[in-house]
C-alpha cells in the first residue's frame, strides 16, 4: 500500500508531537507500506512570519510573502526527517522545488497544476519515508507560491492522486466527521463514511473538518480520503464517491452556521434588473451573499432579503445606503440574531419528504423559519439565534442521526 | 556599474538594520548601478536552528541540517525585498534554487561549481535590486547544500565573478583591514589597499575580516574586493592583485594569534620516517599542526616541536602518550603560554632584510623567540604570551606601519 498522511500545524507544534507523528508514520512503514507524509508549518509559526513581515512592510508583496511563508513547512519537514532518523528509520524531506510541485502563477492563492512524482518514487523505492512540504508550490517563473486556505490538505490529496495512493489520511484534532458538532449536539455521532458531495456541503457550511478545495480534488480524482484524529487511534471517517446503502442514512449531518446576518432591502422597484443591480453592487466589493429570498411588496415594489457573513454586515449596509437612490428602494433593515441551520445528505435526492420532515420537526419545536434555501443534497433554513441549538438538536434527533 | 554587496547576519539582525542596509543598497541603485545583494541569516538565527535540530536529534544528518539551515537566508532575503518595496524600490529575492547555484554534493561543506546568471540578469535588466541567499547551494541531487564557514562571502565573490561585476563589497563590523588589531595596537592604521596574497595570509593567521576561501576565489577570478563597514561610510580596504608601488609598504600588517600551544616531543629516534609517523598520527585525528621545528638531541635522537590550536592540545598530548612506544620518544612537553606573531607583506619578497629587521626589533625589546616559520610573504615567530602585545606594537612601529 502507498499511504499519504497529512498532519497539520498543531500536530507538529513541539518536539513531543513531532515524535508522535514520526512513530505513527513509522508503524505504517514497518508494516511494509510506502509512506508519504505531508506537513504544515509548526503551530503558530506562520503567524510569527506574518508578524515579522508586517513589521517591515504593512503591505508586503504576495510574491515575497510566499517566499517567506514557505520556510515554515521546510522547517517542519527537515525536523521530522531528523526525528525519524533518531528513531532509526530512513527518511528524506522534500520541498516544492525538489518534488516539483507546479502551480498556477498567482501568489498566495495558487492552484496545483501538476506534480512530478519521479523524485518521490525514487526515494520510496529506496525504502525511505518521504516527507513533503504542504501548502507550497512553484510557478512558471520558478518562484514559490502558496495554495491559500486548506492548502496542505490540497497538497496531500493532489499527491495521493498523482501517486495513485491507496489511501490519503488527513489527521486533525477531531476523530472524524460527525452528524453534528458534538459541542452543540450531545447525541452527535461519528460517521464511518460520507460521500464527497455530502462532505463538500458540510465543508461549505462551516461544519467541515476539511477544506472544500481538497474535497473537490479528492472527488475529481477519486482519491479515497480518511479523516482521522492525530491524538488517538480511532478509525476516523472515510470520504468516498458512493457510500454503501447499508450504512447510508437519509441525511448525514446537521450543520449550524452562526456567522450569518440577515439584510432586507424593503420596497425595491419591481422592475427587470433591480435584483441584478443590487447583488452586482455587493459583488463588486467582494461581499458574498448566501440565502436569498424575494417577496412581493406593496404598489409595484418587492422586498429582497439575503444573508452575509457578520464581518461584511457594516460594509454592506453602508454600500446599500450609498446606492439607495440608484437602486431605488425604500429602506434597508437587518438582523444579527439569526443562524443558518442545514441538513446535508445524498439520500435526500431520492426522498422528497425530507424537507417536509425538517419543517415539521421545527414546527413541533415552535421554531420560526425566516428563510429557506435548498440544493440537491442540502436544506438550509434561517432561524433565530436563540432557537438555533435547540432546533439543531431536534432536527438531529428527528432524522435518527444519534442511533445510526 | 554592477555591484555585488554582501551583508552578514548582524547587519540584518533587526528591522532598523534591515532598513539601513536597504537604504545603502538603494543609494547605489538610484545612482544608476545594477545592484545584487547577498545576505546571511539574521543575527543568531542559525544558532536557533541548530538548537531546534539538536533537541530532536543530537546527531542530525548533514543533508537535513542543510535543508533546515537554508531557511535562515530565505527569511533574510524576503524581508529585505519587503523593506526595499516599503521604500518604493523594486526588488526581488532569490534562493539557491531560483538562481541555480550549483555546488559539489557534500552537505555542510560544499564548494560552488557553477552559478547560472540568467535569472539574475533578467531581473537586473528589469531594473530590480536582486537579493540572493548567501551560504547555500544545490547539488546534483537537487538538494540544498551549505558552503561552510565564510560561506556568504564566498557566495558574494562567486556571484561577482559569474556576473563580471565591477565591484564586490563585503560589509562587516570593522571598517576595513588594519595594519594590526586596533584593540592591541593603538597606532594601527587602516589600509587603503592590500593584495590578495597578503589578505590570504592575514585571513589564515586569524587576523582577517574575510574568510580565506572567499579571498582565494577573488584572487582566482580577479574579483575586485572591498571590505567596508556596515556601520559607517568609511572607504574601506580594497583587495586586489597588485597594489601600486606608491601605496605599497614593505609589510602590510602584523597579526597576533593567541590560540597556539607549543608541544615538544623530546628524544625521538633520529631515523628516517620518524617525523612522518609522528605527524601522520596527529593528522589521522584531524589535529592541525602549524610551525614545526626540529633540533638535534642527544645520542642519535632529535627533538620536534610544533604548535597546535588550544582546543587540540589535550587530545594531541593523549594521542602522543598512547603512541609513545610506537613512535619511540623519551617524553612529551608542552607550553600554553605562547602566541604566534606574524608580519605579512608582498613587499618582503624582494627585500631580504625584513626577517633580520623583525628579529632585531624583538631583540631590542628583549623578547625571546621560541620558534620561527616563514613563507614568501610572511614571517611568524612564537613568543611568550606575556611579551606578545608588547612585541606586536614594537614590530608594528619598527616597520613604520603607523605612519604610512
Amino acid at each position: 500500500m502507498l499511504i499519504v498522511k497529512k498532519f497539520g500545524g498543531t500536530s507538529v507544534a513541539d518536539k513531543e508531537r513531532i515524535f508522535n507523528v514520526a512513530k505513527r508514520c513509522i508503524r505504517d512503514y514497518q508494516n511494509g507500506n510506502d509512506v508519504v507524509v505531508v506537513l504544515s508549518a509548526m503551530g503558530k509559526y506562520t503567524d510569527e512570519l506574518i508578524a515579522k513581515a508586517k513589521e517591515i512592510n504593512p503591505n508586503p508583496s504576495k510574491r515575497e510573502m510566499d517566499m517567506l511563508f514557505t520556510i515554515g513547512e521546510q522547517m517542519s519537514v527537515s525536523l521530522m526527517a531528523m526525528a525519524m532518523d533518531a528513531l532509526g528509520v530512513r527518511a528524506i524531506s522534500l520541498n516544492a522545488f525538489q518534488v516539483a510541485m507546479h502551480t498556477t502563477s498567482n501568489y498566495s492563492n495558487a492552484r496545483l497544476k501538476k506534480i512530478d512524482t519521479e523524485r518521490i518514487r525514487r526515494e520510496l523505492d529506496d525504502r525511505k519515508i518521504v516527507i513533503v512540504t504542504g501548502f507550497q508550490g512553484i510557478n512558471k517563473y520558478n518562484d514559490y507560491t502558496t495554495l491559500g486556505r486548506g492548502g496542505s490538505d490540497t497538497t496531500a490529496v493532489a499527491l495521493a492522486a498523482a501517486l495513485h495512493a491507496d489511501a490519503c489520511e488527513i489527521y486533525t484534532d477531531v476523530d472524524g466527521v460527525y452528524t453534528a458538532d458534538p459541542r452543540l449536539v450531545p447525541t452527535a455521532r461519528k460517521l464511518n463514511a460520507i460521500t464527497y458531495d455530502e462532505m463538500l456541503d458540510l465543508a461549505t457550511l462551516g461544519a467541515g473538518v476539511l477544506h472544500n478545495r481538497s474535497v473537490e480534488m479528492a472527488k475529481k480524482y477519486g482519491v479515497p480520503l480518511v479523516v482521522r484524529s492525530s491524538l488517538n487511534e480511532s478509525e476516523g471517517t472515510v470520504v468516498k464517491e458512493v457510500v454503501k446503502k447499508m450504512e447510508r442514512m437519509l441525511i448525514s449531518g446537521v450543520a449550524l452556521d452562526k456567522d450569518a446576518d440577515r439584510i432586507s432591502v424593503i420596497g425595491i422597484k419591481d422592475a427587470p434588473g433591480s435584483a441584478f443591480k443590487l447583488f452586482n453592487t455587493l459583488a463588486k466589493k467582494n461581499i458574498n451573499v448566501d440565502i436569498i429570498i424575494q417577496s412581493v411588496g406593496r404598489e409595484g415594489t418587492k422586498d429582497i432579503s439575503f444573508t452575509v457573513a457578520h464581518d461584511n454586515l457594516k460594509e454592506a449596509i453602508e454600500l446599500l445606503e450609498e446606492y439607495q437612490e440608484v437602486l431605488g428602494f425604500e429602506r434597508v433593515d437587518y438582523n444579527c440574531e439569526v443562524a443558518k441551520l442545514s441538513i446535508v445528505g445524498a439520500g435526500m435526492m431520492s426522498n422528497p419528504g425530507v424537507a417536509a420532515k425538517m419543517f415539521e420537526c421545527l414546527y413541533n419545536e415552535n421554531v420560526n423559519i425566516n428563510m429557506i434555501a435548498t440544493s440537491e443534497i442540502r436544506i438550509t433554513v434561517l432561524v433565530n439565534s436563540e432557537d438555533a441549538v435547540r432546533a439543531m438538536n431536534a432536527v438531529h434527533d428527528a432524522f435518527g442521526l444519534a442511533e445510526a
